[in-house]
Order: structure tokens, then sequence, then C-alpha cells
């Protein structure tokens, strides 16, 4: 057994699996993969990485599993590999190749982890990364990248009754439901969630940074095989290497914080076409130089969170006034954008405001 | 100067003005009046009293004159006094007699403060207590109790991001208003307010000895003149020592902490008629062994926070959802109850029902 | 089994037995019982209780009997009792009647704890009060009042990692000693502690106002019989009620924080006999305005911390410079003082400096 | 002016001329270089950079100066820039290239910063940087590192009351000594620095993998004008992609923490020519495989932390055993080692025992 100490949950037990599991080269890299991309552009201590989060996610698991035996221990060690296939800046290029759970599931049964796993555990292993424990509304994933994020960007919206809630946490007819006790926790589990969105995660500088990330991986054509098991530093090294000037210029805009401009922001739902003409347009009329930014809606899947009043599952929504009205929020805080070079700034405004 | 130090705020900076009023009798009694009155029951550490967060608020409250010069300096040792009314165990004792805010005034006219002010002065400061510095609904006050509540209580609710908030706020046209950067803090502590209600401040053990105290003063006939100055051991010790039998029982049980049980839970809405009735009943059957408990209902008064959006003031709720949703939060945690003494809880609850 | 929230630990579980020793009256008592005397006008929020240490210090029994199996069950229970039997306002009081420890084996003996626990029970956790889990220099009861008394006064220096301290201390051949990977953390400990010693447990506010208690508890002729169960509102409201004009006037002036003022301190070492001839000469002369305050020399017990190096026992002090160097300080910080009223401050100067 | 958000400081305001600075390339670049080497492979967590303790640097600098107006502008811009000359991993390559604070001089004179600057206020900034505000016992570098450093490994030791000695700080004749109400602050500092020194800053894991890395440098043959502005990835990045077999494969050993094994601890002092001598037949017999740590002597300059008591200027350390004490713990802490890859392990351990 290995203790690693942690500022958030205090020492973290592995044991001699996971052990072997966090020596491999896919979780080793996941120290040079940073949890909240560009975030840190915005919040400069935000630099903690998919390794900690990892770590964290696991040993929550295993409290959730203290309480509720039942649980196949499988569920845990999902938990400690659910996040190895993030691509470098974690979410920032989901937009270019497929989700980053594919490639976690690419990773386990590619990697040196299916060597350690065996090939039925692999499979298993991978049935697994969709257990409630670790991928749930409430679930050791959020409970630890939320408290985690908090402490890092020095954010007052993550504190969460962590101990309340693993405590009053259930496992049943395959659901992990909170009991009575953990009400108030959970609700506040959700809160804490919708307050980081704005705040952080969707926090304009790291959009920003994140499009121009986009846009230079893009134009170096990285193909999928390729990005599946780079890290950071692999990554940026390319891009500042590259032999198309475009490319250079973005990464070392990037580098010195030289960030390109909002130059139109909105709230309005626009057709997959519309958004495909306009990325054309903006891209015949100034390359890289104006960046369109249209982000999925966010999912706040508040409304599959549930607890258990008396003998009776309800969703958490119908208990409690606040949950529901997050539903509102979705709409408040998603926005598409237009970005732009400072110096082209003027007539990128000019063009869109014609365009639309 | 003297510096006072302090867990929340680090040090607090007293000038010579405020170190004499700290000084006098009745700012010194405050350290003898519990901040949350029996909470300390379900929360055994909350033993914190109104003297730190009397401190606590003058301190928030001369921050945001910092930020805000135009604010006249009264309304600093405003915030200074303006819990200096309250009588034992704080809010408990409200239902006998008038709110604690009244006796801030009387004291204020007629205590050794009034020496220190000079009666010019006290009656300026008098007005001053309604300053919104002091008496909003984001303000001083409520920002030190807040954090300082869930410090104490170790609760993870009350966790608030005080320096923004601070630096945020704007006093115009006879208003303190949230600026933009400051919505999320402000939202925040709304949110951190409304979870704090139902699982500290309204706390069923906490409302359950409050009501026997407050059945204890009544049958000993403490006359508003007594209690506008007593201290908790004051009131405690001549309810130890009363010549009445009920009175040193019920005293006795909360020394013991040996609680009425809760019979009857109730959120219908009563009229004044109907609850005089109840209470004439059950203490014409039982006398002090049965007790109705019909709080006043909270006033969440988050309707009255304001925020500059751009040069237009609006008010939070219009901004923000959630804070809209704090206003549903009333009827659902609102209630009244009736308890009775452990050894006729049957016989309560069975006349409880046959009454209703 | 009951959960208790607690700022330090979290939750702490009381399981059936252990609730009903809660329960009694004794254990109740300490609710009123203020863990730093009068260390609350030096650091007003220093308002915790003997109630939530002693939970605490029972946690950290039981989390050490966790890694250490073979501790008696009992020793557990005696971290929870061991500190019943303090009297009003902590060590305050301790100069005029027997040590705590001694009320703490009383109350065990006669009071309602008995009734919980047997006759035969009784007798054998006062033997367990000795156990190393709550009386060593590394123990449960100074692990816990250390980081809480940090807490709840805001000082610095009281930030000890318990996590790592508790899974690294080994019970063996009836002592508790600190393993290899614990030793810094119990460096830790001993430097926190004699950091809180000037800063807080000494700090001369206190002491002042601990004296003039001393001297109305003695004017008053309080006996060893009344003062056993007293809690501070039996002693206080007692000391206010007082015949005695002194007494009365000594208490008002700790109510109202007017404190004697510090006439002369001295590190000099005196016998017993030049102690009692200046107590009496003072007294003689002034009565209760002057009062000698002479207090024991602190046991630094570092010397008696183990640790196990390889499969050697070691003093801690032989392996750690900084440990031997505790030792030094204590010369450093122990004095003994003479206070007297403001207006007398001149003539006591006087007298004293005549005498010496 | 521009606020920066972070969990030490809380908001840290950038003034015009700051923010100017900051956005120079060499100052982002700070992003790129981690504060504690590789201490992430022992604390996970330890992720933050030499940019968020620079910002927070300057933050305590403008602090202190608040306190003493006498303190020259310039020291304050001093401490903000103080740091930029680090090479990647910070200490780490200091083996190989001139101190780091050589080339913070070298990049003031001719990067990006001196344009910024202006030629004469470069040359001034220069001499400003040995200012006892940063570059003394007790300074704004060593407050902000060892809370930060302690906050990002989730240590215990390194809690100091900054706010406290920030208060108590006083510019005096040239130096920077601690008031008297200060020492406790500032021993708690020099006695965190000294627990952090053993448990983060020297663990071994981390020292191990820094021997590796200068290894793999040195064999490299990266010249000081090519390090001087390389950031972490460009060091990486070069070293996995070198012509020569044995760099990649130390660099891959690091990236997968497949790391070297001690072999030989020792406190025993050696001369130059010894040490020599030693790494000369290691590297015949085994090259890259097997490798000599022999760090300069850590200085613990404690001695040059002054006090003032009363009127007189005195040395901390006469002031207090305990940091007197702290003298000795060099030799305690100190040591060179051996190590080797795992499996040349018995063979290099062989060789070396017979060797000394």
């Amino acid at each position: 057994m290995k203790l690693v100490h942690d500022p958030i949950h205090g020492y973290i037990e592995l044991d001699e699996f996971a052990v072997k599991l966090v020596d491999t080269p896919e979780f080793q890299r996941l120290r040079r993969i940073t949890q909240l991309g560009f975030a840190f552009l915005a919040y400069p201590s935000a630099r903690h990485t998919r390794f900690e989060h990892s770590l964290g996610t696991f040993h929550l698991a295993k409290e959730i599993r203290r309480y509720n035996p039942e649980i196949e221990e499988e569920a845990v060690y999902a938990a400690l590999l659910h996040d190895i296939g993030h691509y470098p800046f974690s979410h920032t290029l989901e937009g270019l190749f497929p989700r980053h759970e594919e490639n976690t599931v690419w990773l386990i049964k590619h990697g040196e982890i299916k060597d350690v796993l065996g090939e039925n555990n692999s499979n298993l292993l991978i049935k697994f990364l969709k257990h409630p424990v670790v991928s749930g509304d409430i679930d050791s994933d959020r409970m630890d990248y939320l408290v985690r994020d908090a402490y890092y960007t020095g954010a007052a919206y993550g504190v969460v009754d962590l101990e309340r809630l693993v405590r009053n946490l259930i496992f049943t007819e395959g659901m992990l439901v909170v009991g009575e006790k953990g009400i108030m926790a959970a609700q506040n589990l959700l809160l804490a969630r919708a307050m980081m969105y704005p705040t952080v995660y969707f926090h304009h500088t790291a959009k920003i940074a994140e499009a121009m990330l986009r846009k230079a991986v893009e134009l170096e054509s990285i193909g999928l095989e390729e990005i599946r098991t780079m890290d950071e530093i692999d990554l940026v090294s390319r891009l500042r290497r590259s032999c198309k000037n475009e490319v250079r210029e973005l990464m070392r805009a990037i580098d010195e914080r030289r960030l390109y401009k909002r130059i139109y922001c909105s709230g309005r739902e626009l057709e997959e076409k519309e958004v495909m003409k306009l990325v054309e347009e903006l891209e015949g009329e100034f390359g890289h130089l104006a960046l369109v930014d249209h982000p999925p809606k966010p999912k706040y899947e508040e409304r599959n969170a549930f607890v258990r009043v008396g003998e009776e599952v309800k969703r958490l929504s119908e208990v409690s006034p606040l949950v529901r009205s997050l539903v509102e929020l979705k709409n408040v805080h998603w926005r598409w954008c237009v970005y732009a070079r400072r110096d082209v700034k003027d007539e990128v405004e000019h063009f869109v405001k014609r365009l639309l």
C-alpha cells in the first residue's frame, strides 16, 4: 500500500493494484494534462492536473463503497482510470476529436494498462466506466473536481461537505441516490457547479485561448492517432515547431498571453448550417485571424440526481426549488462568440455585423 | 489603535473611539450573549458570541467605506453597536419582548454608551442603525454572521468571497448596490443564507430548547426592564434559583439536554386566533409539559438586494434565477410545531390529533 | 450511533455507550466550562468549551486505536471522560483546589456516570485515565486541544498534520511511540505547543483576569465540595451576588474587562517561603487590590516523547535538535507577576520595589 | 489596475506598470517554470509555478511598503521580477549553469522587460534585487513561497501569520527588522522553512528525478545561451527528441516515473576532489546509469534575521533558542547520494562500497 498526500483528502491510500495502474505511462501522462485547460490564464494558480483529480476520484469512490459494500470493486478502479483519455488541455480539443471517454476506452484496450489488467478485465473495466459511482450526476468524479477546482482557483463557490455526502449516498437498484440527510449537501454540490461554470469553467479568457489552440491544431492537421497519447509538452512543442507560420504565430500568442479579442457574443441559438456558414465566411475573409467559438450547450444533468425520501426515490429537482431553477441557468450562461486578433478587430467587427 | 485577532478577518483594527465604545459594560455584555442561541446543542462548537460578530461587522463596514468614502463615518460605529440590544440567547426571547433592535436603541440612550457618545451623537447614531451598510439585504452584518456561523458550526454552506463582495459594493443614492463583478458573490451570499436556515438556524434541537427557555422565562414573569441588561449568566442562574418548580425543572432539562420531543409539525398556516386557542387548550391540559412553537415566517428579503448592470439598478432577483427561486424556499422550510416532555409524549400526541 | 459535526474532525461518531456517557449531567456540564479560561479577553473568539474538546479527544483516541487494535477499548472511553473534572474556567482555579484530574476521578465515582458504568467499570476506567493514549506527551488530548485552540483563536501556530501523526503512532510495550514517518509531525506538535504557550495560554490579559477570579473565589470561601460540580454560571452568579463588596467588585471588573495592571514581572525563581511572604505583605497593605501571580513552572514533558527509529525506541529529543531546544524555552517564558488595580498602581509599584 | 485572484492572498492588485512587466514574454515564461521542480513526483498537487509566486511576492512587498513608505517603490517591482531568471524546473539545473539570480539580471538587461523599463531603470531595478524586502532572511519572497508551497503540497508546516509579520516588519537603516510583536511569527516562519526542507524541498524522490534531468541536460550539451530563455516545454521536448539514446532514455524514465534507486547516502563531507573522483569512476564504469548527487550545503541564513527589542536591534537567534537550534539542523538533513538504474542497482552498490 502506498500513501499519497493530497491537500483535498489528506492521505489517499493506493493498494498494490492501484499502484500498478498508476505506474503505467498512460496514467503518468495525466501529470501533463492540465485539469482546467487554459483557466490558468485567468486564475494563475489553477495548475492542477488530471493526475491528482484521478487519484481523488478513486479515493471518493472507495469511500462511497465503504458505506455501500455491494458496489463492485471494479467500479473503484474505473474511477481511477475514467479520465486517462483526456487530450492535452482537457476539454479544449473535444470539438476536433471524439469525446475523451472514447479515448479512455481506446487507451485501456491498447496501452500498458491492458497488460496490467489482462484482456478480460480490460473489457470488464470499460463497462464499469458507466457505473453511477463515477458517471452520474452526483458521483465521485464531480465531487472531487468541484472541491479541487475551487481549492486551486481560490474560488469560494466549490466548498461542499464531501463527508456528509459520502455518508449519505445509497447504492440501490443500480442507482446512487442521496439519502435524506444528504439532500442539502447534494443541493450545494449542484449549486457550486452552477456557480463554477460562469466564473471559472466558461471564463472568457480561457475560452479565447482554447479557440486559438483549436485553430492551431486544426491548421497543423494533427490526426486522432497522434493526439491520443500526446501530452501537453508534445502538443505545444509540435505547434511551436510547425512549418506553418499561422500555427507558430497562434501558439506564440497563447504562450505570451496576447489573446484575441471578443468581437461578438450571443445567446441566440444557431442551426448547424448557420454556424458552418459563419465559419466559412470568416475564414474566407480573415483566415486564422478570426475565430468562431460555438460550444455545445452544457448539459446540466441536475434532473438525474435522485434522492430517497422515506421509502420513495424522487428527483432532487422535485424536492429542491433551487435545483429546479438551475435548469433555467443553462440559457443564461451559454453563448457563442467571435474572436479576432487585435489588429483586425475593427474589420472583423464590421464584417460580422454586416453578416448577421 | 488596538488590534484584535479574529479567525475570520485576520486582524481587526479598533480606533480610539471604537475602543471606548467596546469598553462599556453594554458592549462587554455581548461576550455573554451566544450568537446562535441554543444551536450549540446540535453543533457543539457554535459557542461564538455577539461580541466577535459585532467587531467583525464593524470591520466589514469600515472596509465597505474604504471603497465608498462618501458613506458617513457614523454608519461604521452604528455597525459596531447594532447588536448590543440582543437578549440572552439572541433571538430566542424575541417572542416575549420587543425586537432586539428596540433594545439596542434603548441601551444607546440609557447606558454608559451615551456617556461616551454624548446625547447628540447618541441620537445621530441611532438613526444610522438603519443605514444600508448595516441593515440591508447585503450588508456588513449579514456578511459577517454567515461566514462566522459557518466557521464555528463547521457547516460548508457559508463560504462567501467577502473580499470580492466588499470590492464591488457601491453606495449610490442612499443604497448599497452590488456592482456587476460582485453579482456571483452576492448570489452566493444569499444562497449560503438560504442553506444555513434549515441546517443551522432552524435546527429542531435548538428550536425545542428555545421553546423550553421561553416557557421558563414566561413562567418566571421576567419583565422587560430586567431582561434589557441581563446576560446569559444572569438569566440562567435566575431560572435555576426560581421558586417555581416548573421553571427550575425546565432550566435543568435544558442544562442536561433532556429536551422535549417533537409531537407534531406542520407547514400549514394558522390564524392568530387558532394559535391562541391551541396554546390555551394545551396549556390547560398539560401546563408547561407541552409547548407550541409558532415562529414568525422568515423574511427572506432577497427581493431587496440590488445590483448595478451597466448604468441601470435592478433587483438581484431579476438578474438571477437562483435568487428568484429563494422566495419559494420560505414555504418549504417554515413550520410550526408542538413539543412535549418525553413522559407525556403519547398523551399530548393523542390530544393534539383530536384537536386538529 | 450518533454523528456530531465538528469543524476540526468533520464528523465524530458516538456509539451507543458513548452517547450514554455524554448524556449525563457531569458531561453536559462541560458545555459550560470554557476550554481556555479567560483567553477570550485577549482572543474574543476563543469561546470553545471542554465539551467539544472531550468529543475530539475521544475521536482521536478511537482513530489511534483503529491503527493499534491491541489498545483496550476502555482507553477510548477514558479519553472521552478525561476532562470532566475541570473546574469553571478550566485551569484557573487549580491553585486553590486539587488538580482537575482528582476531580475527574471523584466525579466518575460519585456522579451519574457511575450509574452508566457500574461500579467495577468505574474503577477500571479510572485506571485507564493514565493510559498513554490520553495522558502521554503525544496523545489524543494534546493533539485535539492544540489544533482546536489554534482554530478558535485564529493563531497560526497550532496547525498539525493529525492524520499523519495518527497513522504513525505505534502502541508498543505499554507506550505510544512515534513511527519514523511521523517524526516531523510529532516535532511540529511539540513546537506548536511551545508557541501556543506564550502567545495564547500565558497571555498576560488572561493571566490577570484569572488571578482576579482566584482572589474572588478565595474571598468567597468556596469549598471543594461546592466547586466540584459548579459550572461557570453557578460560579459567576454566586460571585456577583456575594455579600462581600470586594468579591462583587472583582467579579464586576472581570465582567466589564476593567482588569488590574501588571506592576512587576520576573523570571527569577522564588522559594515557597518568599512567595508566601510577598503575598502576605501585599495583602496586609492592599487587601484584594494587589495580587501575586506565581504560577507553577510548566512541565514541558517533551523529554518523554518517544520515537521508533528502525528497531530502537529513542527519545524524540535525542533525534530532534529542535525538540531538545524546547527545554530551554521553559525558562524563557515562565514569569511570576504582581498585579494591582489601576488606581493604586503607583503605590503598589512603590511598595513592591521597596520590598524586593 | 488589474485584479488577480489568488488562493493565498485573496486578490492581488496589479497597477498599470506591473501589468506591463507581467505582459512581457520573459514574465509569461514563468507560467511554465514549476515552482518546486520535481516535487510533484512526491506531492502530485505541487504544480504551482514561479508565475503565481512572483505575483505573491510583489503583493507582499507592496504590503510591507504600505507600513514602511520610506522603502523605494523600485524594491516592489524588483520583488515582481526577482525570479524571472529561473531555469526549467527551478533550482534543478543550477549545478550546471550560473545561479538563477545572474540569469534574472541578464534577462532584465536583454529582454522585452528592458523595453518596458528603459535602460536606466533596468540598471536601477537590478540594484534593487538585493533590497532586503526581497532578498533578506525574512522577506516577501520567503514569506510567499513557504505559505504557497504548504498550500499546494498540503503540508502542515508552512502556516505562517503573514499579516502579523507584515504589520511588524520595520525598515530601518537599510535593514528589514522584525518588531517585538512579530517575533513569534518570524520564528514560526523560520521553523516552517526548516521543516519544509526535509519533507518537501529535499524529498528524495524529487532529488533523484532532478539528478536524472541534470545528467540528461549535460549529455545533451545544452549551453547557457540556450537555457536562458527555455521553458519546461522547450527543454523536455528537446530531450525527448535528442539524437542520443541515453538522453531520450533518461527523459522517458522521468516522464514515466521509473526513477533510479538510492544506492548510498551519507552526511560525511567530501572534498571537491573526492567528489570529482567519485563521479569520474562511476561514470567510467556505468555511464549514465549511475549518478552522484552532491548538493551544496543549504545556507540556513537564520543568523541574519534581526529583531528590534526596545531600542536595540538583535539577531533573532539571540532572542530565540529555537532559531538558534535551527543551525544544528543543517548537518542533520544534508546528504550526498549515489543513485542507479534499477537493473544495475547491485553492481553499482558493490562498486561504491569497494570505492569508499
